[in-house]
Order: C-alpha cells, then sequence, then structure tokens
C-alpha cells in the first residue's frame, strides 16, 4: 500500500519502519528535519511538505499534541487539502475527543476517510512491532488498514465505530497509569515514614497482586527517586489528566480520582516540576508528609 | 516444632493444613466448632480452648479483625495468659497498627516473643503453600520462624524490626487494591456511557500495561457487575481503609487518595451495598454518571 | 452620557433603569423582544439591532454566558464593528477570563476601550441601585465611568488595571458561594441523620458565626429542600465552577474544594438535576448518607 | 444555686464569672493553680479538689479535650465518684460524640444527670455573656438549667433529648469555620497570583454576600498571613475535623469536605505548621500555587 507518515518522534520512526519492513510504500514527513534519513535507508521516500506524504491511500499521523495535529490537519497544505477523496487519515496521536469529532466531521465532508488509532507502548515496543492498537472507525474504514495495525502492533482493539471513542480509551488510560503513580507514591510515603525500605517495598507490590509493568516501571522510578530525564512529563500527564475530564465532563461522568490527579500534576507544574517525569507526584506525596528528599528510608 | 493455630477460616485452614504437611505437631482452635475436623483427619490436634492452642513453642493468630484478635489474646485464659515464657505468637491477622503495637508491648512485659506476619494471597494460595508472607519483628525472632513461613509462602519479605511495619504494609497493600477497585470503575463508567463494551475494555486493560492479577480479577467483576457473593466485602474494605488512614495520622502522612476511598466505602455502605464485594465501588461511579444498573453498554 | 445597554433580563432591566433614572440618554436592545417597553415608558430608546445600541459613548453588556457575549461583541453588525473609536464597552456578565482577555486585545485593536464590571447582587439588588460593582481597566477607561457604576451600584470595587482580573473575582465569589451550599449540605446531612431538625440547625448556624446573607439563603434553601423553581441552576454553577478552574489552571492555581464541588454538580446534571437550584447539591449529601428525601429529621 | 466549675481557660473564666454575677454561690477548681484568684474576689470558693467542685446541684466542665474530661469525669475522686445523685454535670466542652455517648450512660448508672451544653463564640463573648448555648439532654435534666444558660449567653438552642447530639452540632459547625478558611485560602491565592490585593479582595467578600464574622476574623488573618499566635491551632483543627469524620462515620454520613479538609490539616501539622492559627491552611494553598511567602501581590 502507498503510505504517508507524518511525525518521526521516537514513537512515529518505530511505527514507520515496521510499515516498511511490511513491504509497504511509506512517504515520510517530519517538521524539523534529519528524522527521516535512517528510515530513507530503509527505504522511505522523504516528503518535504505535509501535502507530498498526503498522495497515498492512507496517511498515518503521529504527533505530540492536539495542536500539532491541527496544524498538519487543517493548515494550508494540510491533510484535509490534500488528500485525495477516499484515502484514509490514520490519527495515531494522543489527542483531544474534541479534536478527533473534529476530524471526523471535517474529512467526511472532504469525502477522506478517517480512523483513529491511538496506541498502548513505549518507544522500544513501537521499534519491536509490539504496540496495541485501539483502533475505531467505520467498518469499511478499517478493514483495509488491518495488515497496517498487524505491521506495527502485537494486536489490535476495535472499540466502536465512532473514531473519537479510540481517544477515549487512550486518554482513560494514562489516566489509569497516572492513579498509580499517585497512589503508589501515597503508599510509599506511608511506610517510608514508616522506616520499610523503599525499594523493597515496590518488590513486595509487583511480587504479588501488582505483578504488571505499570507498576514495576513506575514503583521503581518512586522508589529510586529518578524523576529525570522524564519518559513522560509532568505537564503531559497535566495535559491527558486535562483532556480526559474534558471528555468526562462533555459525557456527563464524574471522575474524582482525575480532578485529585489534576490538582496533584498542577501543583508539581506550578511549584517548578513540570519538566521532571510524572511519577515525580511521589515528590508531593513526600513533601505532604514531612519527608524531605535525603530521608533515609 | 511444636505449634498452635488460632482462627480456621477459609485461610487459616489452608496454612495450618501447610504447617502439618511440614511435619510440625499442629494444635487448632477455633471459636466456631466443627472447622477442626479436616485438619484433624491430616493429623492435628483439637483444642477446646485458646489456652490448649497456646502450649507449644509458637502460636499463630488468623482472625477477621482487632476485636476477634483483642479477644483471644488478651481475655481471661487468653493467649497472654498462657503462652510460656520465651514462646512466640505470629500474628497473621490484617489488623491496625496501634494494636500490634500493644501486643508487641503486652508480650514484652509477659516475657513472650512476638511477631507479625501477615499475608498476601487467596484461600487458594493459602492451600497451595503459595502465599506471600510479610514478615516483621526482631531477628532473634523472627530466625527460627522461618521454616513456618517457608511452610505457608512461596516468598517471606522481612520488612522491618518493629512488628506493627508489617501491619502497615499489609493495610497499605489493601489500599492499593481498593485505589485500583476505584480509578477503573470510574474509567470503565467513562468508556461505557461512550459506547464502549465494559469487558472488552478490561481485556485492554490487562492484555497491556496493567496485566496484573489485581486488574484481573477486580476488573473482570467491575465489567460483569458481579459483585454477589462478595470475595472482601465492602464494609472489611471500609475498615481496612480507615485503618490505614489511622495509621497515616498517627505518622502524620496525609493519603488524599485513601480520603476519598473513605468516603465511597462510605456511601455504599450507607446506601445498604455494605454485604456487596468491594469491587461494587463500580455501582457508585455507575450511579454518578447517570448510568443504569440495565445499561447494555 | 450617551448610553448603550444590551441585555435586558432581571439584571439587565434593573440596572438600565437605574442608568435612565440618572439622567442618562440611554438606548437599549434585548436578542427576544417586549423586553424593553416597560424601560422605554421611562425614557430608553428601543434598538433593534446591536448596532443600534452601539452609537453613543458606552456599551454595557449583561448577558448570559460566554456565547452570548461572543455573538453580540464579534458578530457580524456586532459590537466591534459597530462601536466609534474611543468608546467604551463595559461588560458585566459573568464570562470566562479568557473571553475577556479576548476583548480586551480585540477592542485594543479596534481603537476602543473596555472594562470589566462584573456585579455582586441579586435582581433585587439590581432594582434598587444596590449591587456592588466590581470594576477592572485602565484608569483613563474607568474614571469616566464612576458616575455610571454609583448609579448602578452602592459601592465600586476597582481592582486591577487587567479588565479580566474583574471577571476572575466574579467567578471566585461563585466558587465560595458553591462551597458554602455544599458544606452546609454535608453538615446539614450529618446533624440531620442524628435527629437534630434542619431547620432549627440553620438558624443556630445564622444565628451565631455564620450571619451572613449567604447561610440564610442557602442553608433556609437546604433545610427547605426547596430547589425548584431554581434561583441559580445547577447547570449554571457548573458551568461557573469550570470557568474558575480554567482560570487557575491557566494561572497555575490549585483548588482541591472547586474540583470537588465540579464533580459534585457534575453527578447532580449527569443524574437528572441541571435545572433545580445549585442548593440541590444537597440532595447528593442526604442520597450519600442513605437520607431519604421524606425522612423527617 | 450551687455550682461547681471545672476548668479555668479563657473561656471557662468568664462563663463562671457570669454565674457568679448571676447570684449562685460557684465552687471553681483548676488544675493548674492561679486561675482562681479573680473569680474569687468576685465570690468564687476555691476548691483544690474534683470533688470539691462536685459537692452542689450543678458541675459544669470546659476543658480542652477528650482526655482533659476523661480524667477529671472517670479519674479516681472524678466526678463520676464524687457527684451527688440527682446532681448534673453539664459537659460545655468540646468533645467527642463518642465520650458524650460515654458520659451519658455512666452518670445514668451512677444515678446522676448529664446535659452537654457546648457553646459557640470567644472568650471575650463568654466573658460578655454573649454565648450562644447549644444543649441536649433531657427535658426534665435541662429545665432547671435554663437560668444558668441564660447567665452565660445570649441565646440558648435545645437541640435533642441525646446530650451527644449537642456535641455533634458543636463538632459540625467547626467543620464549617474549617472550610470557609479553606475555600477562602484557594480564593485568595487564585486572585492574589492574578494580581489583585489580598486585603481588597476580603474587603469585597465580607461588604456583599459574606457579610459574616467568620469571613471578617478569618479572611483578614489570610490576608494578612497573620497565623501567630494562634487564636485556635491548627492541631486544634486537625482533632476537630477528625471527631468530626468519626462521629459522621458512626452515623454512615460521607463528608467530603471534612474529608479534604483532614488531609490538608494534617499536611499543615506534618510539615511543622501545628502550632500556627487554624487558618495558616492559607499557606498550603499559596504553597501549591506556587506563591512565596513574600509575593507583593
Amino acid at each position: 500500500m502507498d503510505i504517508g507518515f507524518i511525525g518521526l518522534g521516537n514513537m512515529g520512526r518505530g511505527m514507520a519502519a515496521n510499515l516498511i519492513g511490511a513491504g509497504h510504500q511509506v512517504t515520510v514527513y517530519n517538521r524539523s528535519p534529519g528524522k527521516a534519513e535512517g528510515l530513507v535507508e530503509r527505504g522511505a521516500t522523504a516528503a518535504s511538505t505535509v501535502a507530498e506524504a498526503c498522495t497515498g491511500d492512507v496517511v498515518f499521523t503521529m504527533l505530540a499534541d492536539d495542536h500539532a495535529v491541527e496544524a498538519v490537519a487543517f493548515g494550508e497544505h494540510g491533510i484535509l487539502a490534500a488528500l485525495a477523496a477516499g484515502a484514509t487519515h490514520v490519527s495515531s496521536s494522543t489527542i483531544s475527543v474534541a479534536l478527533s469529532e473534529r476530524l471526523t466531521t471535517a474529512h467526511a465532508e472532504a469525502g477522506q476517510r478517517y480512523a483513529a488509532a491511538p496506541v498502548f507502548g513505549r518507544p522500544e515496543a513501537a521499534a519491536a512491532a509490539k504496540l496495541f492498537v485501539v483502533a475505531a472507525g467505520q467498518p469499511q474504514v478499517l478493514q483495509p488498514l488491518s495488515p497496517l495495525f498487524d505491521a506495527i502492533g502485537q494486536r489490535t482493539f476495535v472499540v466502536s465505530e465512532q473514531p473519537h471513542s479510540a481517544n477515549l480509551v487512550k486518554l482513560s488510560g494514562n489516566f489509569l497509569i497516572a492513579s498509580v503513580i499517585e497512589s503508589v507514591s501515597e503508599a510509599v510515603a506511608l511506610v517510608a515514614k514508616a522506616g520499610v525500605d523503599r525499594q523493597q517495598y515496590v518488590d513486595i507490590l509487583t511480587s504479588t497482586l501488582f505483578a504488571a509493568p505499570v507498576y514495576q516501571t513506575y514503583g521503581g522510578l518512586i522508589a529510586r527517586r529518578e524523576f529525570e530525564p522524564a519518559g513522560f512529563a509532568a505537564q503531559l500527564g497535566l495535559k491527558d489528566v486535562r483532556l480526559a475530564l474534558a471528555a468526562a465532563e462533555q459525557l456527563q461522568v464524574p471522575l474524582p480520582v482525575a480532578s485529585l490527579l489534576r490538582d496533584r500534576f498542577l501543583t508539581l507544574v506550578a511549584t517548578g516540576g513540570g519538566h521532571l517525569d510524572w511519577s515525580a507526584l511521589a515528590t508531593l506525596a513526600d513533601r505532604d508528609a514531612g519527608l524531605g528528599s535525603d530521608d533515609s528510608a
């Protein structure tokens, strides 16, 4: 298939490489140059504009946030302007439900197709084609995309015919990760103040009921107080919780834990920690417990 | 070793059986009769009073709550009165930090030894000797207990020389489980109101970052709305969160998520759901989102 | 002075009447007709378009929400298009900080003046010229407005040179009212469940430390469970709390009580109570305490 | 009447003086000596033991907390031991609902009478006989006390035949004061970060809907950041919120705002502010907003 791929960050590069590896013609584009080189060596064509990446059957976007997606989609010479009638835009970015709804409408009005396919997994999973793809869209839109999702992930979940539902599932997942960070941070502050070793405590959790990647990854960061460099920055955590709350308000669903998380992230950002990993919520739990940053416990 | 075992509920029976299986002389006691029979067939001696179970080197207690432990420990002819000087009381019940501190002091004054060894795991794990034992106490107290812990569990974590720290770790674990129940309940209400299938959503979670027993067990109950019979009743969830908060207040550690959980459990109990499984917090998330109990989503 | 007045609801009519009474030439406009009649009898001129109300020195807007203000300000033939250079738009509506910032910029670019002057007080206070005016803007803009504020209110507070700060103060005031409603609702549920009479309890509060209009008004509604007709509907309460939280997030200020209020209003709206008075938060406190609506206490 | 009065702190001294002024025979007792002198000059008799203050028809207690009341009531030669059958203990201290229930039972078993009569008001109001008395007890117990309540207060509210309900009302009042402190602290942090003057903001509040003593007193302290010396210390605020939550849990009433307050007070105490006035919750709102203590706004 003839595929465009816009957004060559840590995630996008791996996804594009796996599409190439599956035998597709891939035209890649990134706003800041230099990201395409490795992919060109593997057989990709480098586009110098968004429009050049929109000449095939399908174009993926894998970008940082709503603003970036809005710019490439709605901008002059953007995807909506450039994509052929009947061709498909696959949005894999973590964007708002509202933007996904807007894209659904705009592509329909332009005679184009649209699917949302956000992914769960980190850059290593993207490189290894081990992502989990959460896809939503009309069956006739998704059906031909199936081999593409197989090329980038280990499993695809089709959750709805409405594209924005996939974005909601992705945002809810990030909300659940943040809730793990906060509750583990509180528990670690509690036992640490009683003199229990933080790392041993996390080992107990991850050996028992909590033997999941999310507890292993974030429990470890919290125990080691290792918040830099950020794998995912606190200000992005704040953004995603805000997007989850906005989608929930639209649906009239209260999310008390998400409200609490929003206040915690906002406190972290307001006190200078927006650049830290989002697991740095643990610094607030410690601070509020009167635990100094050098408590040996 | 000559061991007494007090409390033959679903957990205690499995633990006592495994101590017998490891070759120890075990004298068992339960307040309500009839629980000891199967164990007697395997070689246990049935005691008709607490005191009769306190004639050996070690006595375990595995009881429902503080009241039950207080009754057998401090009552007339209770453990403190009956246990020999130098013998050890091992408390495996989920009790308050304050009661564990009180037992530490009382046994010391009586010239007896005391260790706390609460366990993580369900009745099946107890039967299969697959529990995780969280032990705390003086090294000279714990060292001879090591083969006993090996007989009932798959792994032992020694967390502190202060017995009550093990109780704190256990309570913090129950707090973390409750926080998973609440946050998953909120997320499920959110995506269900958007039309995503509850069971599929939980499958996505447990296939990805949340591939842990706690998400599998409780996510499944929440998706299936299967709150009876209770594996662990909401009123016990309320009790354990209250005990975690009480211990945290003593240590001056705020736990905002636990405060929220306390209000949710209290609401569930006040509105008639105290007997339901603690995963029935999901009924509150649904109710507050305006989702009826028969929403098909 | 030659004044336009847009928005003749319960508040606007009283304000416009008092401007007429102070001797000004007032041209009034309301989208739905029939509201201007009483004012015309007192000497006002009725405008049939927004633009006709923008021919004087000053134009007031007193409208329901952001959408209404955006429509009359930015619409074709709206205030920005119609107002003379050097003339002043005074926005008295309860609008978002973001919209007030946008109006500040837009009027500046159009060579026009802009001030925010939201008011505290109910329709009776508007009719009696007893409002409290919270004004913000450049000194040279506010100075000539001073007699107008004196005509509609009993006191004017100039809080900032930035217009949007006045909107923030107004939103924060509505947040504080909502927090009184919630905390009094919780306290009433508590004492009522113990058998104390609700009305007597509110009488105790308002006779002592809480002898303020906000406790008298809302305490009375809560005690009498009198939530219809709404003086101020729950869905408007939700909107104002959301606007306060949005402004606070922009400023990086966490507001934990406002987050809790947002969840409570959202619950009330999601369960069918959006049309009730915002004091109907009390129904949630009762419900969560297991108090039926016909508990005699 | 022949009256004993135990507890001669800032509140108790004023109350005892007014009982003397009304013509009663008053025998006063305080654990630490030297407090009785002024009262003796006015005609009181100084008791050197609790029992000596229990020889009349009525004995008041006005003490700091549960521990102090337990000591004088249940101690050897305490009130229960010393008071004549048919005589009445009037408890005016802010104590737990549970202790008030225990006193009800104990006095009944001893053939004595018991009433709870906590008061609202500060030391100046106690001195001026301007307290508000919240009384509860059996009618035949309260009726003869009526002139005594008139001697110490400006108004008496009889709320229940169960003494502990008066304690609940008192605790709920302190909860409401704390909720005002927290919500005003959040609002002040919000507008201050936007550049609005704190004092002017509080003036606006207390000129309008919030013209009540509680906003004037605490709004002023918050605006001036005047947290020492404490009128009422944060650690006492924590205690009273804890007692309100405990009573509410017993009654199965969730109080989400009180839960939030408990966490805030606990944070303040854990970070070294337990001795500050409870209005120092404002330091947390400032801190979490990234406002330094010397922000001029």
